[in-house]
């Protein structure tokens, strides 16, 4: 089967998410990159087009550049889809003017800056009929489509709590190092990163995995959002209650300074006959509790799990398979996609994943401004 | 040495938190039970007394009679101390009458139903010069102990973050099944469980093991509390945003419905250096985190622990301790400072503790009537 | 219910395996400590009861002052049943003699020093039709109880392989500090523990475990043992081949060097439809795996446990209980026996239980010895 | 950089080890497969060649012709490095030619069927010059590396004991099937596994991580293997009894009928100041254990681990990688030696581990033929 070709805008030397969107591009092998904007330095650029042993034509100074220089060749040859790993605050630009000219796009989130730009995105993309993929990794582990399908399919009866925590501790070090370690780092500069850095960059995986997994919609949040010190401009830690339908509630916990955690993205659904429980640093295990029975404890790669968890595994029991396997069970998704192919629910990220997630961000730091009281999504 | 003599109010037939004092206080070895009120029914009250191998003389059938009856006695003879494990509306009464007729207490918690209730008793226990002891058996487990002691010692440095969670399930069989279930467990009574199941029952421990280990105050809470059903008079599931002084912030969720959880209980400290965590489950592991170490697991009867861990563990390491040791430690204490001994601060709680939960309990129940604001403690 | 009378022999001051006796005579209730020979030395022996509150002139200077001392009193004031826990080489007399006195015994394990003193053990038990149970503290956790339930109902299909293991780390730190650390510990005394230290002192207990749970009886074993050191007298660490009936297979392993290992004790049962996992560490969670279904996750206290498992735990689910309720289950199977109850079959462990342990460790002792070959149990 | 220019032999349809090894060599992007033998069906190779969008004139009907058809094209084009992923059988032969040829070679395990095999294979590789590589997928996990390293660096002190474990329950459906479930399977067929299943497919993988991460020789062997049932011509289930020099000793465990296990490897090295425990199915948690200090738990991507570990990882901690990351190390370390770069002891399996894994499997069926006696690798 012929390899979709894939471009690139970021990921140059050092960007750790840039090459994880490299790896889960082969590693599916329905992708080959031919090319991109790898970097804002266009001579740093080309030497790492260099060491990817890519064609150097193919590597670009800017987006306009390579839209151009690709439309120029035959469609045989030309760029299928553009991965988008920069900063926040070029997500924008970037797929806008990708979509507007034909290219299918895997982006990074959060999507956008601002909730009017999401939905502006949405109507690109629905008025173009291509496909456009967030890329909320989480949702490629297959314990977490389990997850989805188990709740789907009933297994919890009446859902009565969701609890989801999204903890790292690798803030500590800038904040209590130097000031300019504030500065140099982007996520926590309004510019690039928003009007959030900790629920920007994180806390929103954990309201997405809750969406995800339940298939409900959160419609309103209470925030208490925290800098942490003085001198920080956005939130590094923050407590955010919700409310979905029927009478649902939960929390939603997430933190950049909780020392020694690494990347500890939890989430529980609580319903009146189960409960289904899920850790990201060992993602190869679903637990369900039921107060009747023995904890049962779900793994990859058997009969008993759903075809949609089965699909997204591919060693058999016991062999782990990790964060990059996820986000290329999502990029295989897109493809599929891509190729015109029926796309099962939930096998990609969306771009309506995408304006939840800015609605979810924007509410947030509003309540938090508004001394804490409920708004709406 | 001599035991103490201890009478217990409550407890008689099938209560299980009655029994978990009786084997606490055989545990500890410096009590011995000669007495009580075993429940309102006197003669299945006697029957009871029976099958414990008490005298039947000392068998009671009200509190007044008690007091009458042991006030009668040769000091010698006398019940010193006395247990109070009825359902929570009967504490105050109790509580207050054994201590103005100069016996010592130890009281399951809440301790009231008010906070009026609770400084009144607070007054008591100061004028009568009287030891006065609150079940919060959890603050008895030696790596709980261990992670208030390495607070103490700066192990985290500036404090972050607390987060507390307290889940069971047990309460879903009740709800789900018929309405009378409902009318039948007093713990979700308003007239015998007070203004709260949920945080009067659970949700206050994970509020006092917050205040236990590190040593500081919650100043504000805003909760959302949910009865999950329209039929339930009291809450069964909530979550409280919690304020600390200098700008530490913190959650507490809780809930009475979590399906097939059974006693989750689990608390987190994070600080600018390191983090502690600790679960009610598995209660013999304390796992401390830093951005720069391997994580440490501590465990109980090992050099590295405090001398107030390691006094709080018998057996050499790898023998699990469960919460009857817990609570047998707390008796412990109580039995030193009976016999006048110096007590160690946190050896047991005090009614201090207690008044603490109750104006934890009573804040946030307000802070859900009056739309989730708010409220100081 | 009448209190049976208590005397124990040994477990004075500082002894850890004395403590845990008392305490689990205190937490099941059924007993009441009233005498006893505390340590060889008389005059600390008194300083020991005084601190017990005990009545002195039931505290004896040696065993035959025991026996004459308490047969001289009433049957109603009379010590029924004793507790042995002095190092290894004393049991055998001191059973024997209390045996014939007509007194029930607990005694630690190893049972004696030889084989044929276990048997002889056996012969009196039988003779005088007394009660005698052996300490094989572990059989009491309500977990190992329900695995032994499951496996006999044929949860597992036909066993394939059996794995138990028994892991300390506490003579690291006397076989590398002085010489004279050696001697001065009884365990590693031929002397005073008989043929082996690892194997004798806790391998014994995997080996029981094995027999325990499955039902079955291990026949032949091949042992590798090792002294670790030149100047150490006994085995240290080991790895024992076992074969059953039916073409059953397995291993035990132990050691007491291994470093940082508490009290690592588990066991594995290997089926041909599913499999149990334990580990003592853990009390409180039974494993059942299969190739087909999820993994399960026993607790205690929930209806789909067997009624012996049932019985044997008290709190409601998610309240750890410890080694002492442990060792308390089984006292309370002591306490059955004595008063002539029916004992379910596994409540106690046996004089036949402590023949076996000196059938193992005999026979790996012999097979070491013989260069590693099979030895007939 | 130029990618190398792979061809595989084996790994068409169905064939998870020869995926696996296809993603690892796109993963760690140093290879680029450019033809094969995938199968010995010609057209069934070929249908497989162009699923995966190769130039079908590289997809050759059998090794002869890969071998003439490749010497044919320039170096610049020709396939450098050859990935044989087919039965045993067929190691030997194929590892032969391709090596006479001048292919580098990446082999799967067992490398041959004989100890003659393996070291006519050793003198091919080493008059050649060429790299020759043993998948032994578990020595390229970040913290199995991490093992390696700390041992080196003493941190363990003497060691006492070696502890491994292979534990999988795939066979149980096949024995417990119909007989011709037996016959389907090359791996229970001694025509195409050779003299051992359990100990020649898995138990090889727990003696090598042995060797690998103690740096030591295991000298002698005394096995009892099992075929479990009376139909299977070869080993489904063992123990081994291991000895090294300095008086260590240890034991390997395997089954393939351990019900429910999935792919449980684990390996304990125990020392006189610490012991050092990991699980394949948990692979980023390395666990330290000490008399003396708490439980160490060492994760990747942190500065406290060696380099030797940090190079093989690429995520920041908390993204868990997995088991095709570690073989993608493997590979990585096979280009650089390829490429003449210096390459790390350990960084990948070499010729003269597949000889010790040769002689560790026919010394084991021997000692199990010659009635369980100890026999010398």
């Amino acid at each position: 089967m012929k390899k979709i070709k894939l471009g690139m805008i970021g990921g140059g030397f050092g960007a750790f998410i840039g090459d994880a969107h490299r790896r889960a591009s082969r590693i599916c092998n329905d992708f080959k990159l031919v090319g991109g904007v790898f970097t804002s330095n266009y001579e740093k650029g080309k030497e790492f087009a260099q060491q990817e042993d890519l064609d150097l034509k193919r590597c670009y100074a800017n987006v306009d550049d390579l839209i151009n220089g690709e439309l120029a060749l035959s469609a045989n040859e030309r760029i299928e889809a553009v991965a988008i790993v920069t900063p926040n605050c070029l997500h924008y630009e970037f797929a806008s003017k990708l979509l507007n000219s034909g290219f299918h796009v895997v982006c990074e989130k959060p999507m956008t800056l601002t909730v009017e730009e999401a939905l502006n995105l949405k109507n690109m993309v629905g008025d173009k009929g291509l496909t456009f993929a967030l890329a909320h990794t989480y949702t490629g582990y297959p314990m977490v489509r389990q997850m989805k399908e188990l709740i789907k399919s009933g297994a919890l009866g009446k859902i009565h709590r969701v609890d989801a925590q999204y903890y790292q501790g690798w803030v500590n070090s800038i904040i209590n190092g130097k000031d300019s370690g504030i500065t140099g780092v982007w996520r926590m500069d309004p510019e690039y990163a928003g009007v959030s850095s900790c629920m920007g960059d994180i806390g929103v995986h954990a309201f997405n995995l809750i969406e995800y997994t339940t298939g409900m919609e959160i419609d309103q949040v209470l925030a208490d959002l925290s800098p942490v010190k003085d001198n920080v401009p956005l939130d590094l830690d923050g407590t955010v209650l919700v409310r979905l339908k029927n009478n649902v509630k939960g929390v939603i916990r997430s933190s950049q300074v909780a020392a020694g955690e690494e990347n500890n993205l939890t989430i529980g659904v609580y319903g009146s006959d189960a409960s289904l429980k899920w850790s990201q640093e060992d993602p190869n295990f679903l637990y369900m509790l039921s107060d009747s029975e023995p904890t049962k404890v779900y793994k990859p790669a058997h009969a008993y799990n759903s075809d949609f968890a089965e699909n997204s595994h591919v060693m058999p029991s016991g062999h782990p398979e990790g964060i990059y396997e996820a986000l290329a069970n999502i990029y295989k998704g897109v493809a599929k996609s891509i190729r015109g192919n029926d796309v099962y629910q939930g096998e990609y990220p969306t771009v309506e994943d995408g304006v939840r997630g800015m609605k979810f961000i924007h509410s947030v730091v509003k309540s938090n401004e508004e001394n804490n009281t409920w708004v709406d999504l």
